[in-house]
């Protein structure tokens, strides 16, 4: 007697339902890890996160599974919805068995290890101490490409787990463009009188801008009874569900440039991940389309909501109450300015719209670099320093300000910055279409009517979880596939009004 | 061709770890959801933990670990420590297939939801709101007796989760005891001038106290870089392995006595915790003996040395330093006087030495007749008033300070409050001999030396694991089973001191 089709469906969300219990525990773990644990715990943290992981892959891995999206791909009595994660799943199911459940157990122990050996290499400022770790993980992500096949280039393989579709014939052109536009760009803003940024660098007590920070939070619209903010060594966001999404920063009491953006960065990630379907937990209808669309919800916020001056008209008077005295004298002009300060400088996460796509491409390369054995690992401190040299003219001086800034690697995301990119020329593509449809929106944010907006990014973008990939939604939410023009338009009107 | 016992008890090994892998990920999650998981957060963790639990049933109840361990029960070319962890893991073995996976997956279902009922039920004191929980809890419990199977009470099924081997049969008469021994001296006492406690009912600014107590547990040997104190609605200590030992507690501006010794209490559990043998991770010779010893430490740190005479000889100047207005004029008898004070209360946590154990077995009689249908939930708050009108001599004027005031039920713990009174009566016992053995403990603990007290109980109790009983154990550290009668020495010395 052959199962209804139905009884198939709800077995295979019971399954989806289980592997992602089983994720989502990893990921409070990690969070722990990153947060609260202490020194100590790291050892069997990292064989407690290896098991989850092994097990998680069995489960999306298991025959039943592959037997039940074999069924239901057969059945057309399913809803659209149940169609696409059905669809969806299969794909996931051919190449997560692809990877022995035996690799998967050693990148995750193998992650655990890293990253304890970059948080120590970061605080002995030694990059030889993160070496070891790092080049085992290398040749373990070079080991994935290989079981994941590619036709192109090794590093397609990994750049398909964070931006499903692209390739290094897609994104060498658009890294092209980069070193073609910006540098004439950057010229043109050298010819002018350089901002000040003084007012960022006073004494900023640590608790007044964490407080401040969680304010702009909410007026974005996060929910705090469906997350929170921590401080942590790197500032990431994390979610166990769409009602656990949480948000971490760090806080520099001497530059204040340092939290607040970082905490709107994060908070952009944090409202896609709570405006995602809660019934819609576990299956590919309730995650996010991709890492650049993830990116693009950030950027959006960070730089042109968190750095427009729109929204400062709003809340710089705000930011004044709390700190009356480290901005007295200060306008919002000024303060506006000072956010949008271009600098070529060391720090990726702390850089300027216009020179912050040298530090991904920087990356970009590297990456490439070391999938093709290009590169060896032991040379890394060299190799970026010298291209840190090249593209934007400057030396870090010493590794936690080079090589040992990101903690990507460390947690073995190759394929993972060039989605940064994307995410800003996404941000702006969508940024512009939003203010077409919301006709009054900067007037709104000057209010600090902030929630049309959430609105507008929850029904075209957040609701539809991975139902289109990032291309059909760029197209979907704009009418045009990805155009890299939106945001050389965006910058170049934002340094008119900076720079003259 | 047979596998060698080295493999058989390699692999053995592996399922054991990988099980506690998961319900240490679970530990985790169990955690965070008591520190710092915001509200709505909770449905979602309810059945993260449920597949936890379910899932490490189902590794501890695989064919696989019983083939292994009948073969290996065959072996005898293993050491002590192998054949005693075999031993042990087979006992376990087949009490954990007496339990289908998806009554371990409801039990653990039911945990989240009736915690959550409890919180809020608390919240508005009310407990109505628990009610509804708590008896689907009490079914699942009931059923859970009845799946393990006992020969005299049903209750007894259910006690030798937390204390191997203890029964009604054997609870009863200590009861009994305490019923009959302790009211003469309680009238002793009240014979006696009723000490002060003003001292404690200062305003206490909670971070001071918090820093006190940290400094407390780390001259108790508590390892920082292994463990953490957190705040929590209920004090309670979790490990995760024996290099991440956490605790939990509350703090009252306006008690002194609230925070501090449950501080101690605590971190008596995490010492034993911490001290567990790390090569046994996920072994029973890895973990504690029983609750009844669990308690037995940390009611040896916070009476028999928190409570001393002689530890405060030591730590009350350092008090002092930290609160020099509230603590002006107090001499180090007056406090030690107040630490002590005897007299009936509405809280088991915060209920002197004398009368704690009226509080266990009023909650031991209660679980009794639940457990056997004589009492109804509904009727609780009712059983539970004119109880503590009985034998304490005074009603709990809400149910936050009543029958909502633990939070063991809401965790499915039924059982597990007779271990509290065992505990105290194994740890006079095991002081007295650490008193014979450590010759000039008292003149050790005045100068503020704790060290040796926790490496006599490192050596003595903590190595080891499972390895004995509660019995066992007791015989091996003082040389007799365990006598009611040191614990009542031991009370009546103190009492003479505070009353006269």
């Amino acid at each position: 007697m052959s199962s209804n089709t139905a009884d198939l469906y709800n077995e295979y969300v019971v399954l989806m339902q289980k592997a992602a219990d089983i994720s989502n525990a990893a990921a409070v773990l990690e969070w722990d890890q990153e947060t609260y644990m202490p020194a100590k715990g790291a050892e069997n943290r990292g064989r407690q996160l290896a098991t989850l992981a092994s097990h998680a892959h069995d489960i999306l891995t298991s025959q039943r599974l592959g037997e039940l999206l074999d069924e239901l791909a057969e059945r057309i009595d399913m809803s659209d919805t149940q169609q696409a994660n059905v669809r969806l799943s299969r794909k996931d199911y051919e190449k997560n068995r692809k990877l022995p459940s035996s690799f998967v157990e050693a990148i995750s122990r193998q992650t655990s290890e890293c990253f304890n050996a970059w948080i120590e290499a970061r605080r002995k400022n030694n990059y030889s101490i993160f070496a070891p770790s790092l080049t085992k993980m290398i040749a373990l992500k070079q080991e994935q490409a290989k079981l994941y096949g590619y036709d192109g280039h090794p590093y397609d393989a990994l750049l398909d787990d964070y931006e499903p579709g692209a390739t290094v014939a897609m994104l060498d052109p658009v890294f092209a463009k980069i070193r073609e536009q910006m540098p004439p760009l950057l010229a043109r803003i050298k010819e002018g009188h350089q901002v000040s940024n003084d007012c960022f660098h006073k004494e900023y007590p640590k608790q007044v801008q964490w407080d401040f920070s969680e304010q702009v939070l909410r007026k974005m619209g996060y929910d705090f009874e469906a997350g929170r903010q921590d401080y942590a060594e790197h500032p990431f966001t994390t979610s166990f569900s769409n009602s656990d999404v949480r948000i971490t920063t760090r806080v520099d009491e001497h530059n204040y440039a340092s939290l607040l953006w970082s905490t709107i960065h994060e908070g952009g990630h944090a409202l896609y991940e709570q405006g995602l379907q809660g019934d819609q937990y576990g299956l590919p209808l309730g995650a996010a389309a991709s890492l650049g669309i993830h990116e693009s919800q950030s950027r959006l916020w960070e730089n042109c909501v968190g750095c427009g001056l729109n929204s400062w008209l709003y809340f710089f008077p705000v930011l004044q109450s709390y700190f009356p005295e480290q901005l007295k004298g200060v306008s919002v002009t000024d303060f506006f300015k000072a956010m949008n300060r271009v600098e070529p400088s060391l720090i990726r996460t702390e850089a300027d719209e216009v020179t912050y796509h040298f530090h991904v491409m920087i990356r970009y390369e590297i990456e490439k670099g070391l999938m093709e054995n290009k590169i060896d690992p032991k040379d890394l401190p060299t190799v970026w320093n010298s291209m840190y040299d090249k593209y934007l003219g400057i030396t870090p001086p010493d590794d936690v300000r080079g090589i040992l800034q990101d903690v990507h690697w460390s947690h073995g995301s190759f394929g993972y910055f060039p989605t940064y990119s994307l995410g800003s020329f996404y941000a702006a593509q969508f940024f512009a279409k939003a203010h077409e449809e919301i006709t009054d929106l900067d007037e709104q944010m000057a209010r600090g009517q902030f929630e049309p907006l959430l609105v507008w990014l929850r029904d075209r973008i957040h609701q539809y979880g991975r139902r289109y990939t990032s291309e059909e939604l760029c197209e979907k939410v704009t009418g045009k596939k990805l155009d890299t023009e939106y945001f050389m338009q965006y910058i170049s009107d934002k340094y008119a009004a900076v720079y003259g």
